[in-house]
Protein backbone atom coordinates (compact mmCIF):
# COMPACT_ATOMS: atom_id res chain seq x y z
CA UNK A 1 0.00 0.00 0.00
CA UNK A 2 2.55 2.38 1.18
CA UNK A 3 4.50 2.11 -1.93
CA UNK A 4 1.19 2.97 -4.26
CA UNK A 5 1.69 6.66 -4.42
CA UNK A 6 5.11 6.24 -5.60
CA UNK A 7 3.87 4.09 -8.20
CA UNK A 8 1.09 6.78 -9.28
CA UNK A 9 3.85 9.42 -9.23
CA UNK A 10 5.89 7.23 -11.79
CA UNK A 11 2.74 6.08 -14.11
CA UNK A 12 2.32 9.66 -14.50
CA UNK A 13 5.33 9.72 -17.06
CA UNK A 14 6.07 5.99 -18.01
CA UNK A 15 4.08 2.56 -17.95
CA UNK A 16 5.34 -0.44 -15.80
CA UNK A 17 4.02 -4.05 -16.01
CA UNK A 18 3.60 -6.39 -13.24
CA UNK A 19 6.73 -7.51 -13.14
CA UNK A 20 8.49 -4.09 -13.32
CA UNK A 21 6.69 -2.81 -10.64
CA UNK A 22 7.81 -5.95 -8.43
CA UNK A 23 11.51 -5.08 -9.42
CA UNK A 24 10.87 -1.68 -8.67
CA UNK A 25 9.09 -2.53 -5.18
CA UNK A 26 12.22 -4.85 -4.42
CA UNK A 27 14.80 -2.38 -4.57
CA UNK A 28 13.04 0.43 -2.22
CA UNK A 29 12.96 0.57 1.52
CA UNK A 30 11.12 2.63 3.81
CA UNK A 31 12.53 5.14 6.05
CA UNK A 32 10.66 7.44 9.24
CA UNK A 33 12.72 10.24 10.61
CA UNK A 34 11.70 12.43 14.13
CA UNK A 35 11.52 16.47 13.77
CA UNK A 36 15.32 17.88 13.29
CA UNK A 37 16.71 13.88 12.33
CA UNK A 38 18.91 15.23 9.03
CA UNK A 39 18.64 12.86 5.97
CA UNK A 40 21.95 13.99 4.64
CA UNK A 41 25.10 16.18 6.30
CA UNK A 42 27.23 18.23 4.34
CA UNK A 43 30.39 16.88 3.53
CA UNK A 44 28.90 13.32 3.16
CA UNK A 45 28.12 11.39 -0.15
CA UNK A 46 24.34 11.60 -0.97
CA UNK A 47 24.24 8.07 -1.45
CA UNK A 48 20.35 7.52 -1.79
CA UNK A 49 17.24 9.37 -3.34
CA UNK A 50 14.34 10.06 -1.28
CA UNK A 51 10.48 10.45 -2.14
CA UNK A 52 8.55 11.83 0.62
CA UNK A 53 5.60 10.11 1.79
CA UNK A 54 4.58 12.05 5.06
CA UNK A 55 5.88 15.18 6.44
CA UNK A 56 8.35 17.95 5.11
CA UNK A 57 12.03 17.93 4.79
CA UNK A 58 13.98 21.31 3.97
CA UNK A 59 18.13 21.11 1.93
CA UNK A 60 19.59 23.71 3.71
CA UNK A 61 23.17 24.99 3.33
CA UNK A 62 26.44 27.60 4.72
CA UNK A 63 26.79 30.60 3.64
CA UNK A 64 30.30 32.57 3.53
CA UNK A 65 28.85 34.02 6.93
CA UNK A 66 28.53 30.55 8.51
CA UNK A 67 24.61 31.58 8.75
CA UNK A 68 22.08 28.18 7.31
CA UNK A 69 20.25 29.38 3.86
CA UNK A 70 17.15 27.30 2.91
CA UNK A 71 17.75 26.16 -0.62
CA UNK A 72 14.10 24.23 -0.57
CA UNK A 73 11.65 22.74 1.10
CA UNK A 74 10.24 19.02 0.29
CA UNK A 75 6.85 17.89 0.73
CA UNK A 76 4.64 14.81 0.15
CA UNK A 77 5.11 13.40 -3.19
CA UNK A 78 8.56 14.94 -3.94
CA UNK A 79 11.55 13.79 -4.39
CA UNK A 80 15.03 14.72 -2.35
CA UNK A 81 18.80 14.52 -2.57
CA UNK A 82 21.59 16.46 -3.33
CA UNK A 83 21.13 15.83 -7.14
CA UNK A 84 25.32 16.74 -7.68
CA UNK A 85 26.63 14.64 -4.78
CA UNK A 86 24.35 11.66 -5.44
CA UNK A 87 25.33 11.06 -9.56
CA UNK A 88 28.77 12.51 -8.89
CA UNK A 89 29.61 10.78 -5.48
CA UNK A 90 30.81 14.47 -4.39
CA UNK A 91 30.95 15.16 -0.67
CA UNK A 92 27.62 17.20 -0.07
CA UNK A 93 27.44 20.70 0.69
CA UNK A 94 24.09 20.27 1.47
CA UNK A 95 22.29 19.00 4.78
CA UNK A 96 18.64 17.49 4.40
CA UNK A 97 16.90 17.42 7.61
CA UNK A 98 13.22 16.86 8.52
CA UNK A 99 10.58 19.70 9.77
CA UNK A 100 8.12 17.38 10.83
CA UNK A 101 8.42 13.74 11.58
CA UNK A 102 8.57 12.57 8.19
CA UNK A 103 8.22 9.00 6.08
CA UNK A 104 10.41 8.48 2.97
CA UNK A 105 11.06 6.07 0.50
CA UNK A 106 14.90 5.33 0.29
CA UNK A 107 16.27 4.14 -3.56
CA UNK A 108 20.04 3.68 -3.10
CA UNK A 109 22.36 4.79 -5.24
CA UNK A 110 23.49 1.11 -6.16
CA UNK A 111 19.94 0.42 -7.08
CA UNK A 112 18.74 3.29 -9.03
CA UNK A 113 21.95 1.91 -10.68
CA UNK A 114 20.41 -1.60 -11.29
CA UNK A 115 17.02 -0.02 -12.27
CA UNK A 116 18.29 1.49 -14.90
CA UNK A 117 19.88 -1.19 -16.08
CA UNK A 118 16.96 -3.81 -15.68
CA UNK A 119 14.57 -0.96 -16.77
CA UNK A 120 16.28 1.40 -19.18
CA UNK A 121 12.79 3.57 -19.59
CA UNK A 122 13.61 4.30 -16.14
CA UNK A 123 15.97 6.94 -17.29
CA UNK A 124 12.76 8.89 -19.34
CA UNK A 125 11.00 9.08 -15.93
CA UNK A 126 14.38 10.49 -14.32
CA UNK A 127 15.27 12.86 -17.34
CA UNK A 128 11.38 14.43 -16.51
CA UNK A 129 12.34 15.04 -12.81
CA UNK A 130 15.33 16.68 -13.34
CA UNK A 131 13.58 18.66 -15.88
CA UNK A 132 10.72 19.45 -13.73
CA UNK A 133 13.61 20.77 -10.90
CA UNK A 134 15.09 22.73 -13.55
CA UNK A 135 11.69 24.60 -14.12
CA UNK A 136 11.58 25.35 -10.36
CA UNK A 137 15.15 26.43 -10.02
CA UNK A 138 15.36 29.11 -12.90
CA UNK A 139 12.02 30.14 -11.53
CA UNK A 140 13.77 30.87 -8.01
CA UNK A 141 17.08 31.95 -9.65
CA UNK A 142 14.63 34.84 -11.54
CA UNK A 143 13.36 35.79 -8.19
CA UNK A 144 16.77 35.88 -6.49
CA UNK A 145 18.25 38.41 -8.91
CA UNK A 146 15.59 40.22 -9.98
CA UNK A 147 12.62 40.31 -7.32
CA UNK A 148 12.03 42.62 -4.73
CA UNK A 149 11.37 40.34 -0.92
CA UNK A 150 7.63 41.34 -0.78
CA UNK A 151 7.48 39.59 -4.90
CA UNK A 152 9.74 36.36 -3.29
CA UNK A 153 7.13 36.34 -0.66
CA UNK A 154 3.96 36.68 -2.80
CA UNK A 155 5.15 34.08 -5.37
CA UNK A 156 6.59 31.43 -2.19
CA UNK A 157 2.81 31.78 -1.47
CA UNK A 158 1.82 31.23 -4.85
CA UNK A 159 4.53 27.74 -4.69
CA UNK A 160 3.52 26.44 -1.54
CA UNK A 161 -0.18 26.92 -0.93
CA UNK A 162 -1.49 25.78 2.25
CA UNK A 163 1.97 25.30 3.64
CA UNK A 164 3.04 28.14 4.87
CA UNK A 165 1.44 27.03 8.28
CA UNK A 166 3.79 23.73 8.43
CA UNK A 167 6.61 26.11 8.46
CA UNK A 168 9.01 27.95 11.16
CA UNK A 169 8.65 31.49 10.10
CA UNK A 170 12.43 31.96 10.90
CA UNK A 171 13.14 29.27 7.80
CA UNK A 172 10.77 30.62 5.59
CA UNK A 173 12.75 33.95 6.20
CA UNK A 174 15.81 32.00 5.54
CA UNK A 175 14.56 30.60 2.20
CA UNK A 176 13.63 34.05 1.06
CA UNK A 177 16.89 35.79 2.19
CA UNK A 178 15.48 38.08 4.22
CA UNK A 179 15.16 38.46 8.26
CA UNK A 180 12.58 37.02 10.91
CA UNK A 181 11.85 40.27 11.64
CA UNK A 182 10.77 41.86 7.98
CA UNK A 183 8.89 38.33 6.94
CA UNK A 184 6.73 39.13 10.04
CA UNK A 185 6.20 43.06 8.57
CA UNK A 186 5.57 41.51 5.54
CA UNK A 187 2.85 39.03 6.45
CA UNK A 188 1.17 41.35 9.27
CA UNK A 189 0.85 43.68 5.94
CA UNK A 190 -1.33 41.39 4.04
CA UNK B 1 33.17 16.84 -40.45
CA UNK B 2 30.64 19.17 -39.05
CA UNK B 3 28.57 16.98 -36.30
CA UNK B 4 31.75 15.21 -35.23
CA UNK B 5 31.58 17.34 -32.47
CA UNK B 6 28.30 16.71 -31.56
CA UNK B 7 28.54 12.75 -31.48
CA UNK B 8 31.83 13.27 -29.75
CA UNK B 9 29.86 14.98 -26.92
CA UNK B 10 27.18 12.59 -26.63
CA UNK B 11 29.67 9.58 -27.06
CA UNK B 12 31.00 10.66 -23.56
CA UNK B 13 27.93 9.54 -22.35
CA UNK B 14 26.39 6.75 -24.14
CA UNK B 15 27.76 4.38 -26.94
CA UNK B 16 26.18 5.11 -30.57
CA UNK B 17 26.77 2.50 -33.18
CA UNK B 18 27.21 3.11 -36.97
CA UNK B 19 22.96 3.03 -37.89
CA UNK B 20 22.76 4.99 -34.72
CA UNK B 21 24.63 8.15 -35.22
CA UNK B 22 23.48 7.89 -39.36
CA UNK B 23 19.80 8.29 -37.79
CA UNK B 24 20.82 11.17 -35.30
CA UNK B 25 22.41 12.82 -38.04
CA UNK B 26 19.49 12.30 -40.49
CA UNK B 27 17.60 14.72 -38.00
CA UNK B 28 19.88 17.66 -37.59
CA UNK B 29 20.16 20.87 -39.26
CA UNK B 30 23.17 23.64 -38.83
CA UNK B 31 21.93 27.56 -38.54
CA UNK B 32 24.24 30.55 -39.24
CA UNK B 33 23.42 33.32 -37.01
CA UNK B 34 24.76 36.54 -37.13
CA UNK B 35 25.74 38.69 -34.17
CA UNK B 36 22.79 40.18 -32.54
CA UNK B 37 20.56 37.43 -34.88
CA UNK B 38 17.63 36.34 -31.97
CA UNK B 39 17.06 32.23 -32.03
CA UNK B 40 14.22 32.84 -29.58
CA UNK B 41 11.73 35.88 -28.78
CA UNK B 42 10.05 36.00 -25.90
CA UNK B 43 6.22 34.83 -26.10
CA UNK B 44 7.11 32.33 -28.88
CA UNK B 45 7.78 28.73 -28.08
CA UNK B 46 10.78 27.17 -27.82
CA UNK B 47 10.64 24.72 -30.83
CA UNK B 48 14.52 23.47 -30.83
CA UNK B 49 17.35 22.81 -29.15
CA UNK B 50 20.75 24.51 -30.11
CA UNK B 51 24.42 22.68 -29.61
CA UNK B 52 26.84 25.63 -30.22
CA UNK B 53 29.31 24.67 -32.75
CA UNK B 54 31.12 28.16 -32.79
CA UNK B 55 30.78 31.55 -31.07
CA UNK B 56 28.66 32.38 -28.43
CA UNK B 57 24.79 33.19 -27.72
CA UNK B 58 22.81 34.46 -24.14
CA UNK B 59 19.84 33.70 -23.09
CA UNK B 60 18.27 36.12 -21.13
CA UNK B 61 14.68 37.89 -19.84
CA UNK B 62 13.01 40.98 -18.86
CA UNK B 63 13.09 41.52 -15.06
CA UNK B 64 10.31 43.83 -13.28
CA UNK B 65 11.73 47.23 -14.12
CA UNK B 66 11.74 46.07 -17.82
CA UNK B 67 15.12 45.88 -17.70
CA UNK B 68 17.13 43.33 -19.45
CA UNK B 69 18.74 40.48 -17.09
CA UNK B 70 21.78 37.69 -18.73
CA UNK B 71 19.87 34.35 -16.93
CA UNK B 72 23.02 32.39 -18.89
CA UNK B 73 25.75 32.45 -21.38
CA UNK B 74 26.42 29.57 -23.14
CA UNK B 75 29.70 29.01 -25.70
CA UNK B 76 31.03 26.19 -27.84
CA UNK B 77 29.93 22.59 -27.16
CA UNK B 78 26.85 23.18 -25.04
CA UNK B 79 23.30 22.73 -25.65
CA UNK B 80 20.95 25.99 -25.15
CA UNK B 81 17.52 26.37 -25.22
CA UNK B 82 14.62 27.64 -22.84
CA UNK B 83 14.42 24.08 -21.43
CA UNK B 84 10.50 24.60 -20.02
CA UNK B 85 9.24 25.96 -23.10
CA UNK B 86 10.95 23.13 -25.21
CA UNK B 87 9.40 20.51 -23.46
CA UNK B 88 6.06 22.08 -22.52
CA UNK B 89 5.13 23.78 -25.57
CA UNK B 90 4.33 26.96 -22.95
CA UNK B 91 5.60 30.59 -24.26
CA UNK B 92 8.88 31.69 -23.56
CA UNK B 93 9.84 34.27 -21.15
CA UNK B 94 13.40 33.96 -22.15
CA UNK B 95 14.84 35.79 -25.39
CA UNK B 96 18.29 33.60 -26.74
CA UNK B 97 20.47 35.44 -28.91
CA UNK B 98 24.32 35.25 -30.76
CA UNK B 99 26.89 37.92 -29.16
CA UNK B 100 29.03 36.70 -31.72
CA UNK B 101 28.64 35.27 -35.39
CA UNK B 102 27.53 32.22 -33.80
CA UNK B 103 26.81 28.45 -35.72
CA UNK B 104 24.26 25.73 -34.13
CA UNK B 105 23.32 23.03 -35.06
CA UNK B 106 19.72 22.81 -34.45
CA UNK B 107 17.88 19.49 -32.88
CA UNK B 108 13.88 19.89 -32.93
CA UNK B 109 11.49 18.78 -30.71
CA UNK B 110 9.35 16.49 -33.06
CA UNK B 111 12.63 15.03 -34.45
CA UNK B 112 13.26 14.50 -30.32
CA UNK B 113 10.65 12.81 -29.71
CA UNK B 114 11.03 10.33 -32.63
CA UNK B 115 14.90 9.76 -31.72
CA UNK B 116 13.76 8.95 -28.22
CA UNK B 117 11.56 6.44 -29.28
CA UNK B 118 13.83 5.05 -31.81
CA UNK B 119 16.89 5.28 -29.80
CA UNK B 120 16.01 5.34 -26.06
CA UNK B 121 19.09 5.44 -25.10
CA UNK B 122 19.29 9.31 -25.36
CA UNK B 123 16.94 9.66 -22.85
CA UNK B 124 20.08 8.84 -20.38
CA UNK B 125 22.29 11.76 -22.43
CA UNK B 126 19.44 14.30 -21.85
CA UNK B 127 19.03 13.02 -18.27
CA UNK B 128 22.37 13.50 -18.23
CA UNK B 129 22.44 17.04 -19.28
CA UNK B 130 19.72 18.14 -17.54
CA UNK B 131 21.54 17.20 -14.34
CA UNK B 132 24.69 18.71 -15.26
CA UNK B 133 22.21 22.18 -16.07
CA UNK B 134 20.94 21.37 -12.17
CA UNK B 135 24.62 21.44 -10.92
CA UNK B 136 25.30 24.83 -12.51
CA UNK B 137 21.75 26.50 -11.88
CA UNK B 138 22.20 25.31 -8.12
CA UNK B 139 25.49 27.14 -8.02
CA UNK B 140 23.89 30.10 -9.50
CA UNK B 141 20.89 30.09 -6.80
CA UNK B 142 23.80 30.05 -4.25
CA UNK B 143 25.66 32.64 -5.44
CA UNK B 144 22.27 35.35 -6.09
CA UNK B 145 21.23 34.27 -2.62
CA UNK B 146 24.54 34.74 -0.46
CA UNK B 147 27.54 35.91 -2.32
CA UNK B 148 28.69 39.42 -2.82
CA UNK B 149 29.30 40.88 -6.18
CA UNK B 150 32.97 40.35 -5.57
CA UNK B 151 32.49 36.71 -5.11
CA UNK B 152 30.33 36.07 -7.74
CA UNK B 153 32.61 37.73 -10.18
CA UNK B 154 35.29 35.85 -9.00
CA UNK B 155 32.89 32.71 -9.39
CA UNK B 156 32.78 34.13 -12.85
CA UNK B 157 35.88 34.23 -14.06
CA UNK B 158 36.60 30.55 -12.45
CA UNK B 159 33.28 29.11 -14.60
CA UNK B 160 34.27 31.24 -17.74
CA UNK B 161 37.89 31.48 -17.63
CA UNK B 162 39.40 33.00 -20.37
CA UNK B 163 35.70 33.80 -21.70
CA UNK B 164 35.43 37.65 -20.70
CA UNK B 165 36.86 38.96 -22.97
CA UNK B 166 34.69 37.80 -25.88
CA UNK B 167 31.83 39.39 -24.14
CA UNK B 168 30.85 43.26 -23.61
CA UNK B 169 31.08 44.45 -19.89
CA UNK B 170 27.48 45.28 -19.96
CA UNK B 171 26.67 42.33 -20.24
CA UNK B 172 28.65 40.01 -17.75
CA UNK B 173 26.77 42.84 -15.23
CA UNK B 174 23.86 42.39 -16.19
CA UNK B 175 24.63 39.15 -15.22
CA UNK B 176 26.42 38.89 -12.36
CA UNK B 177 23.24 41.85 -11.42
CA UNK B 178 25.81 44.66 -10.48
CA UNK B 179 26.11 48.27 -12.55
CA UNK B 180 28.61 48.55 -15.23
CA UNK B 181 30.35 50.85 -13.44
CA UNK B 182 30.56 49.04 -10.33
CA UNK B 183 32.05 45.60 -12.94
CA UNK B 184 34.58 47.97 -13.91
CA UNK B 185 35.57 49.27 -10.47
CA UNK B 186 35.88 45.32 -9.30
CA UNK B 187 37.93 44.94 -12.56
CA UNK B 188 40.29 47.40 -11.57
CA UNK B 189 40.95 46.24 -8.00
CA UNK B 190 42.16 42.89 -10.17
Amino acid sequence: MTFNILLENIEKYIKLDKEEKEFLLSLLSQKKLRKKQQLLTTGMVCSSKYFVLKGCLKRSYTNTEGKERVFEFCFENQWISDIQSFWKGSPSIFNIEAIEDTEVIELKRASIETLLSNIPKFEKYFRILSNEQIFKQERRIKQALSCSAKERYDDFLMDYPKIELRLPQRQIASYLGVSPEFLSSLRNKK
